[in-house]
């Protein structure tokens, strides 16, 4: 009997973003996002986890080709977030807060219809050393 | 319907402790917790990390502010621990030992009150680089 | 009642290998394996954490300790890995792919016999900073 | 003789930034600047280490108190740089492009006036993990 | 006056290799080379740090541009040596020890013809997270 | 002509210490020390780099074997300061106020006599991630 196993795929990419709820008064976004809210925006080296589970097949030994994991993260995710402001340059974010939370569901979103349905998805997200998020649970 | 995800907080503390069974000889001591038995102490930073899972809210995309997370960490568990010596310092270790296990179960206990109890809590603890410990599980 | 907490130590081993399947073609070893499939090998330092998850001992607060879990992970598994050429040095790889799948499995499965059957055990193999994977799931 | 020791301070902020010469056609800022010429701006989690070079005082042992050495690095480079666009926010970059070595240069400029004449100061920044500067040479 | 600014950046690449004296016993090899003298290879996850410094240009604000360097190790290191045997696969060590001390003087000697005179290069290299060295001094 | 390579080897070893001045009041040892005079100690996880500067010989391609430099290091420095108490069990504290600066001065006045005299010797000492020095300049 075939043992799953978890394989982890780490990539980078660096934005800019500001967190902001429009139908709020400045001082309210002021009050709750703080130095985020800069309307100027700041930035972040965010580093993203893969995690896929399954099976290893018998003639590779791979639940998947990492390469071709990278390769898939560059083409949906990479590209649309790299050196880009989240809120100004990616749709998903015109009318949602990128904060951690909602970035790290909308990257799931995107990887999830392209990944074999037999494959388990989790994704983490490091928005500082320090801060770091996770979907799904 | 919301979704779940996973926040963390990553904190640090530096202090001193030293393992010890008072009810043990001292060659039962010395023969289970070897060097770590010194009864000069020793140290060592540890790096704390607080997950918390939950919805993140629809105002917010917030699980928790991770600014105020880390806020009660300081004033919950950090007052308490950094630059101490555990085993003199800290009441909870004044009958417990003070191995990683028990410290993060401490940790776990002091925090778990004071965060909303619709959000899971768990706490990783390094002692160092290559020792480290999980609670719940 | 005795709560569960998750130990973890972290070891590391450097060693050779290569990726191919001998029941394939030349091209096809080259055109799913790629440069992993150098006919003279490559290597890796490779980062291994082990995890148990039981109950603290009420006399000395550990699951296990640590030091004795390092002391197995060298008799058990560095010895046969470290330095080695794991194609052609360590029996287990004579006729499995040595991916990073099949090593975690080997690893976990010298493990298990040795360890405390109360314990669950789990091995986390990193072949490099981007690419890792987990056993059991 | 006292002898003379280097003692670092690391420190970071989080910041957006875009690489642009506005003597240059637009093309020519996207032949040289690439992705880094979004007009939206990216950004990055800066890491920051400020080396002292002096002797050890008698009394305190130290060159410098870090703590100290933290709160003026605080108060003189990271409430301008921390969470803000380099290029709209810091005046210091309203005709000096954000470059690395740019930023590097004007934070050792931020500092050295603020640190005893006696005290030879470095400054190195991480703008990521693969990309790094130090000024002065 | 313009002032020198150092740049640093970061590659890696994985490769197998051998410790070997060819006009010694197998006995003196082992006795000198310990297990890093296995004749079936070991191997190691190289890190590459390569250091220029020099002016920044007033119009670019770059030393170098890290994206051309990059390129250039790519091109000139990385090639020859990433997913190789170094002992068997890189004409440099047909006759040369390819100890880490080395290995750094042959990845200096392939990168300094190529990068512009007015600049000094240094090259860092880990072959593991504790064992590393640089050259020239 | 022979060329000058650096190699470092890097240890770690775990202590507790104060910082005191028992020449000043407690006030005073309190207002410059703060946290770190707490009577009862704390601690930290010490990493060590040491660097030597040499010719590696012909024969071998070492400018120094670094599993010999390990040895040496743990016989020389680690054995006197890992899990011990700096002020108390290290006679070179008795009298001098363990800071890092003093700590690094300390190890290399203990390696220098150890080390071939042909060789440059100099040690980096990391307190914590963010606090480290570096002795000789």
């Amino acid at each position: 009997m075939p043992a799953k196993v978890a394989v982890y795929r780490k990539e980078h990419f660096n934005a800019a973003h500001r967190l902001h709820n429009s139908a709020w008064s400045e001082q309210d976004n002021d009050k709750i996002f703080g130095k985020c809210n800069n309307p100027n925006y700041h930035g972040h080296n965010y580093e993203l986890i893969v995690k896929l589970v399954g099976e290893p097949a018998a003639d590779t030994g791979y639940v998947m080709d990492l390469k071709v994991l990278s390769d898939l993260i560059n083409e949906t995710v990479l590209k649309k977030f790299d050196h880009k402001n989240l809120n100004l340059d990616v749709p998903e974010f015109k009318n949602l807060n990128p904060t951690a939370e909602n970035i790290v569901i909308v990257i799931y979103n995107l990887l999830r219809p392209n990944i074999d349905a037999q494959l388990d998805v989790q994704v983490r997200l490091y928005e500082t050393e320090r801060n770091f998020v996770e979907y799904p649970i």
